[in-house]
């Protein structure tokens, strides 16, 4: 009763799986296992003999009595793991750039730089199989580093990394996007140009107010692009109790502010276009709402004049 | 000079594409091009024969002289572009829930209800082409309008559409994630719980703090589900004007509360943990001033008493 | 039984009052009492001696049976009712500024622009009756207008309005706050620094990050600013259904960022430390969890290396 | 050259002030000055005969060389460093209660809870010295507290502290407004309408959904109170770097939802009016894009059929 899915042999911790372990106050910790090793914390230890054949979603006890709870780890977990040097892009920013750059199985995406592999990490596993992420870096030993972290996930058949200073230019033409996540993105806005494909997503993330402003005026610049937008996504976490819901005391108020446009021909009307915002989606309830207020507004300055 | 990548077949609007032509005040039509057809708006109409064979990114005119630009249509703008007859699930919040699912290729889908299939699509791009989606909705018409959607995106392959109210459960065992976008998804846990494999990622979505509170008493008194989080995302549109910039006068101010879990073995300790914040990643700064800050608050209490 | 306090004489609406009307869906009216009156709208008429004599806070019905809620107007509305060709400082923003400039009865405060005069309001509001903003505006015809917005309200013996470019400085010295709601704020920091009395307070809205970037380059440049600070509120709107609670669908996304400093000796070494963020109260609770995660962090980076 | 206003006597740090004391990492030490005394910080020592007579607005140095800048506290400075058991109401709340309370020199309100006085402190500023705070606590040890947090801020006449539970009403009768700071507001708003004045204003304050919802379904039942309101405001702070300027890493990411409502005749149709959300002040420029969008909504909705 029931078709067994594919997705049946996670349901299992097996030798040399990544798996996650949680504790009650939420530390998280990702361990590869190995018959005959352990794990160990100030909390206890856990014999990986222990794990291995246990089914995922079951807590498990150091021998001191301190429960984790396993579970397969999910793309975020990964991405929040990984080791790092530089700021990461943060999973939820990671998610809408795959999301604003079209990404999915089959699509050519160049990125500068790989930094720790985080974003690399969420663009590889939405263009897979069929796709292919080219990650260039100007500090080899970051690119080894981010090398380091996604060669246990099995996504190096899915990454080409490249070691360049990308004021030389891309090897590869034509791909559907190409994402900046540098300090300066502004100088490179020709180079982005150059390995695009007509039409093809650019996008970029900075922290600061003045990186978004050079970023612009060098987009504006350019006259190679268009549908330029500039947003930032807030997540705001809840204390997840039932008889006390309210947002939790304090949150992260900034990651990055990030930047999308199109390639458009060079000198295409559309670069000089003034800039505007993407009319939001507005339900049929919205959209009366909009057009009753408008007419108030209307209406009010007639009936209070 | 450059290796030619796989993107190239949508370099140039080709007879029978999907394609998205953007006006200067950024109104977004999607047309299939058909050779010999006509497009028409109240400001002119443009011959399909004049986009077959353009590249993309550059903009073409109507009879009468007002421009369109040329583009691929993005996930994004398919979403926003479906047509409904519900709420649709927004994009960053489409983008986030397939990242918090752990979706990408191979993966297994469940979804209740299917909606006009927005939410759908962003999980069969995602799980493509070696995963699947299983779509369940009670309401026929609906998911009619659903699938008239998702075809000519060439989506079907990767979706099983299933009439069906959910309380008689779901056919799939086993799968990876299931997703819950009905109106009291805490009457569908069983069911939820029963199609999850072990340790599998359960989400949903609700608009309102009443269904949050039913969902989350729902959610701890079944006692199969732990790890549980509820977030919020905000998307902040900001003008993109270099020597301008400033945030967007109006914004969507809640699309939805997002709740998320894990599968873990029935009555099982972790199942009981009071509910925590996920630690949120903290660069090697902000924890420094974290415990500086924690330091301060302890020295002052002392210093001002 | 109960002290009748002082509040009373605004209890029933009287000749030469201005009053309030609401109506279901929330447009709201300012009328000023005259015996013998009418006040007309789209949904018919009332007399104005069927409100004189009346209780605040019931309903009336126009000719035509249209009701309207008779309400004494607070400093909220008579904000958002003025009558302006300018932006308005929000009564949020106003609010806020108000007590960042540690204003209250017996303050002396310097503003300049004057603008349609909402600010000013709150601000006379505040320092009355033994305290005195000083309002000063280049555009005669703009003051006039703010002038006579205010002059209804009976504030004008809080408000000394002089037409000014204020290159020219302020006539006033030793003030304790000065505020500049002006297009170019940094070009006046000198003139801002000359009104104000050691330690006073200073502050600024603008909107855009442009501007606040040169403002804050002109309040370290300047060297007798100390304790800058820039901050931005964003008030959310929440549906207030007991059975369907959840934020409005749309909010105003920004109105402006706010900038505060205090004048300090010139050249004092305090106008040189390092910008910080003021550490934010934190509770007991929050602290000891800042004070874990901290801990956290370092204990997970040990665990996992 | 130039007219000495009235707040002169701040200028200089003078015997019996309450000072504020703040060190280069932003901590903030209120002390009042006494001759011949001593202030100690495990950063060394300073005289209090070295700061009265000094101007503010200057750094003073500990006797090993530790710098602090001396400046006359603000209302945020002394709510966010009263002593307090409890948690206090935040000082943007605190600024935007009084004034949708439409508080200003003059007005009588009513406040319960005392709590540590944050709250009264700021009504009182802003009621006085014509108006009048009237503040009821339960707990006789809690009002001690806040008595003597605010005694020495001069703030005494301006307020009545009462000890009682307010199940048994409040003394006082029209009062012009009335909030309430307590776990179940929704069991005293018998009391609050018996002591407001026809049309007065009532606001409340809670941390929780949950409270929101029992509140508006308490508001809605009684039958006298209309213009009901649920408002949530963030404060964003921005590191202010002008060549760096971004928000801050962390932020508080909420206090309370805030609730208003206006007092109306029991049984008086407004009270029964659907909920509705205040139309936001316009700009005439989003006016007419609202009305463009609403327009473009309706010729998209036909165009794409």
């Amino acid at each position: 009763m029931g078709h067994q899915a594919k997705g049946t042999e996670v349901r299992i911790a097996q030798e040399n799986d990544l798996v996650m372990l949680v504790s009650p106050d939420r530390r998280r910790h990702l361990v590869r296992l190995r018959a005959g090793a352990e794990w160990h914390t100030h909390r206890g230890r856990i014999r990986h003999d222990e794990l291995i054949g246990r089914p995922f979603g079951s807590t498990v006890h150091t021998h001191s009595g301190y429960p984790y709870l396993l579970l397969e780890p999910s793309t975020q977990d990964l991405i929040l793991q990984l080791k790092r040097t530089t700021q990461i892009v943060y999973p939820k920013d990671a998610a809408y750039i795959v999301l604003r750059l079209n990404l999915f199985s089959g699509r050519q995406v160049v990125e500068a730089g790989t930094g720790s592999g985080g974003l690399t990490l969420a663009m590889a596993r939405a263009v897979m199989p069929e796709g292919h992420v080219y990650s260039y870096e100007v500090r080899p030993e970051m690119q080894e580093l981010a090398r380091r972290n996604l060669e246990p996930l099995g996504l190096l058949p899915y990454i080409t990394f490249r070691v360049r200073d990308i004021a030389e230019g891309f090897d590869e033409r034509d791909v559907d996007a190409c994402f900046l996540d540098l300090r300066t993105p502004w100088e490179y806005l020709a180079q982005a140009y150059e390995v695009l494909k007509p039409g093809g997503f650019f996008g970029s993330l900075v922290p600061t107010a003045n990186q978004v402003i050079e970023l612009l005026a060098g987009l504006e610049g350019h006259g190679g692009f268009a549908e330029i937008e500039v947003e930032e996504l807030s997540l705001r976490p809840y204390k997840p109790v039932p008889d006390r819901l309210r947002p939790a005391d304090r949150m992260v108020a900034h990651t990055a502010y990030l930047i999308f446009a199109r390639k458009v021909a060079l000198g295409d009307e559309a670069a000089t276009w003034r800039p505007a915002i993407r009319k939001p989606y507005l339900s049929r309830l919205a959209r009366q709402e909009a057009m009753e207020e408008a007419e108030d507004s209307n209406t009010e300055s007639e009936a209070s004049s």
